[in-house]
């Protein structure tokens, strides 16, 4: 029994990797689409969030599973707790992806406002912590958890950048308003990406020292 | 040992209730704020989020602590991983409070752009859908949560019914952007607030029918 208790967690773990790997491709191409302008690209992340709406339900369904299975220990039971809230942080960076490709499709509709730098670049730190936030999970490392919340900062400064320069192309030109706000719109989905892993990271440093974060890191951040 | 499960469950459901009232109260203060141009209440919301924070990690204790009391019915199993993630669901609905009351600040260091009309609507929407959520969830009501999703399409609409008239806006006087973009925000954020509502619908269905319609509902929204 106790083995197969482990074996059990084990496949949850590679589960969740999958599914924090499926999603990661998603924002990736969705950004991707929105560099290259390829409508095809989008298309396909648009339609292919049923698949992760599927993985969703299958780890959710082992965590209920593992949890009926036999009485886990209290470091269980947080860890697969820990597991389906990560689950459900997952699915939701899966909705960005579809979101940033409805985004990118408008904004194919025009001509190219201007070279896109900032955004891939957020893209890049969003996609990073939400790696890492789960790999702090398989290995129970809050450190990297630590780090995955240290870098949020980043994000939101790169996030408030965006939005000047944006603000100044509108300003000087109503013609570019429409494009700039597109623009403006991925940035507080590729936010809305980064908030996700932070989600993950504060669970994964409860999980590991039993310890809530939740309370301080959000004081810090709304000083 | 049953007759304590339940009192504990109960107390469970109270909590939750509790914390649902409490960021609903939120939202509605912060939208007030905005309306009233009010900033002694958009600054306490801000100040006030920590309560939601305790709250959170209050219930999320009872629920560890329910799930390690006795080994739960596949049904209980469901139902406190649910509350689980509704609580993380309305304390990020807490979070969008804040996130109102800040861009209430910013708005109100202008001149009011328009009368605000469509915004309080939305939030009336949101908060509704929030506080019949959580009923459905007490009551183990999925019809009334069935309800709660289909009202997401009337924010959708709000949505962008708002987003085009700021665009005129914008479009016709540039010095009207700034304020505009504030006002698509606060739009994003009410519509965060929904998404958040819908999340816990979900959940409820899944409780009451064991079954999922995570799926099938947003192959709907996306279609």
């Amino acid at each position: 029994m106790e083995r197969h208790f482990e074996t059990e967690m084990q496949a949850l773990k590679n589960r969740l990797l999958s599914m924090g790997a499926m999603v990661e491709e998603r924002v990736q191409h969705a950004v991707l689409a929105l560099m290259e302008r390829n409508s095809a690209t989008a298309e396909r992340i648009i339609a292919g969030d049923e698949e992760v709406n599927e993985l969703q339900i299958e780890v959710d369904d082992r965590c209920l599973k593992l949890l009926a299975l036999q009485q886990p220990m209290a470091s269980d039971l947080r860890l697969i707790t820990a597991a389906m809230k990560i689950n459900a942080d997952l699915e939701r960076i899966g909705d960005q992806a579809v979101n940033i490709a409805e985004n990118s499709l408008k904004l194919m509709a025009n001509a190219p406002l201007k070279p896109i730098i900032d955004l891939p670049r957020m893209a890049e730190i969003a996609e990073g912590m939400t790696r890492d936030s789960l790999d702090a999970f398989v290995r129970k490392d809050a450190a990297l958890a630590r780090a995955v919340l240290a870098r949020d900062d980043e994000v939101d400064q790169l996030k408030d950048h965006i939005f000047r320069v944006l603000l100044t192309y509108m300003m000087a030109d109503p013609g570019t308003i429409e494009r700039a706000l597109s623009l403006i719109l991925v940035s507080r989905n590729l936010e809305r990406i980064a908030d996700h892993a932070t989600n993950i990271a504060e669970d994964v440093i409860f999980v590991v020292e039993a310890k809530d974060v939740r309370h301080h890191h959000e004081e810090r951040m709304l000083s």
